[in-house]
């Protein structure tokens, strides 16, 4: 049995500038432009092996050592999508083994909890489109592939790049013009860290897509956000990105996740993303800044209430010694060298609800590798 | 020694469009016109008596029992403006006694907790102006009164009268034309009734003068509410009133409240004034709609996590069965005469942080009373 295959990993990323709302649902094109910051897939990443042969009898996914389904509209779109690039190929040149035309088995990793609510379709669909891609030797560029990430998932495309990474929002109705671009590589700024408290909930509100839906139909405050504000914080976040202004990006990422969250508030009926613990870390943050009399540390919050903090590493001890008296005994704090003397609990009495932290930093985008998930006979080893 | 008095009684509003955003501070302008419910007296209202005598040595004012300041800015400016129009008056007749220059003795009770965050300072200045408006008999009309009531608070304005109420923001740098108006006297949708939901906190947010001035100095999203939404809002509610459009004016309200909260959320540093308690009363009204599949009450939330729930008499027994397994032992809480077959606790397993419940209804505006709250010596008895 020939089986033809290549693994790779994928990030996770944490927008910094919330997409939020969709113009087209099929094919995940956003109402606006997005930015975000690519982590350290030291912490967290997704491990892929995608592998096709001609003695494949159907397209199989196992994810975390479970059989899923392959069939939902999106992995389909994808698929086809990856497929009709690899006849392009095929067809420039014969002499190249049919891979378009074998079922593929793809299994898939990840080395963080999926259920912690940390964006793991993002990472998911970069892993799955970068290896399908590099299975198939495709030449096109990651832009390029970043746009069938996107059908899979929208966040997923801006895991295609390291560091910082923007998705353009586009104009065109196929979406050909919505895809993720390099707005500066690690390299640029690389003493980016970031902190993510992982809160508990109750209950999830409803899903980010039924959410979006929801938001772009009800909120009367939407339509102001996405073409009066958002395309201006754009600018403003990659030129903060640009010159290294942490103050700059920290506001902006503070205002641009209040603002996305206000208009799911907006909504009707309301959507609730944020709880009372994530509310009192927002405070605390506020806190920690005005105490240093600059902005050294930025908070946002996706469609959870899991706090990602960002700072820069020279500034993480104090960060550390504001966290302290809170979260000194949960799994995952690390200790600062030194200890702040503001009295914090004077200010917040206690925070209850955050789970784990995970320490992590700004990292690379996907990369091959050598270690593969699937044994001689295409199944999950 | 001759003591002039005159007592009165004055309700709680609460809105149903919010007033949220001053463009002039000292004067209480706001920023848009707003409209409220008048609640019954018989629950919540603050009872004022108004002295003067040629023998008090200074303007002195006890409040539930205790000495009070009345040297704030805008007590002044309420006590300056009421001495101006009596001075009117004694103009017109010189036979009048010269109360404009008597000191003043004011005492004033609420029937209510005045920590429970309930509005009382609406009631306590409508209570204060329209009772020394009736020591002076002053001739003006209750708009022109209401103008002296909102340099005290704001919302206190609309407390001038019963019903459905409008305060009409005006254009007018000095306020003139900045006063309260009857949308709909209470016999025009005497069936209204209001359920306040009294949530406990651990600590206020900031108080709503700087909450507003906040807001308004850094949301990216109020200008578009007050200029775009609000006007709009205003007109389709009263219309709704005037129709007696219960499922109409219930949207626009919680819409309306949540579009405040959504104003609040995006400031900077964000202001959350709803709790987890709040949010998931909101979540349980909505189910209650629902399952009716119609909008029979509405939420409606202040600067504070407190629910005021608005609906017409003969739904009441279908939101207290919604209600029941929630709030059944809570004080205050009416059981309703039948049970609904939704199993609500699988919708929403528990509710807790509600600590008492006032259930009320539309009342009217304020009244004289010979009830008197001073002795013949002018003071507290």
């Amino acid at each position: 049995m020939t089986v033809y295959q290549a693994s790779a990993t994928a990030p996770v990323n944490i927008a910094t500038l919330k997409y939020w709302g969709k113009r087209d649902k099929t094919l995940n094109l956003p109402t606006n432009s997005s930015i975000s910051v690519t982590l350290s897939q030291d912490d967290l990443r997704t491990l892929t092996t995608a592998s096709c042969s001609a003695d494949f009898e159907q397209d199989q996914l196992w994810l975390n050592g479970a059989l899923e389904s392959l069939s939902s509209e999106r992995t389909q779109a994808c698929l086809k999508d990856l497929r009709t690039l690899r006849k392009g190929v095929e067809h420039k040149d014969a002499s190249l083994p049919k891979l378009s035309e074998y079922k593929l088995h793809i299994v898939s990793e990840n080395n963080f909890p999926t259920a912690a609510g940390l964006a793991s379709s993002a990472a998911g669909f970069a892993a799955l489109v970068f290896s399908i891609a590099k299975l198939y030797q495709l030449p096109q560029d990651l832009s390029e592939i970043s746009k069938i990430a996107r059908k899979g998932s929208g966040s997923a495309c801006r895991s295609l790049f390291g560091g910082y990474v923007a998705w353009e929002m586009g104009e065109s109705p196929d979406g050909e013009d919505s895809k993720a671009v390099e707005v500066a590589p690690l390299e640029h700024w690389p003493n980016m860290k970031a902190l993510i408290l992982v809160v508990s909930d109750d209950k999830k509100d409803v899903p980010s897509t039924s959410g979006m839906q929801s938001t772009v139909a009800t909120s009367d405050l939407f339509n102001h956000r996405i073409n009066e504000l958002v395309p201006q914080r754009f600018e403003e976040m990659k030129s903060a990105i640009l010159k290294k202004d942490f103050p700059t990006f920290a506001e902006l990422t503070m205002k641009d996740s209040n603002s996305f969250h206000a208009v799911c508030l907006d909504s009707f009926p309301p959507i609730f993303y944020l709880n009372d613990t994530s509310k009192k870390i927002i405070k605390l943050i506020h806190k920690i800044n005005e105490i240093e009399g600059k902005t050294i540390v930025a908070y946002t919050y996706d469609a959870g209430p899991n706090a990602v903090l960002y700072y820069e590493a020279e500034n993480e001890d104090k960060i550390l010694s504001g966290l302290k008296p809170y979260f000194e005994n949960i799994q995952g704090f690390k200790q600062p060298q030194t200890v702040t003397s503001f009295d914090f609990k004077s200010f917040i009495p206690e925070i209850t609800g955050v789970s784990k932290i995970i320490a992590t930093k700004i990292g690379e985008g996907p990369k091959e590798t050598s270690i593969s998930l699937i044994n001689e006979s295409g199944l999950p080893k």
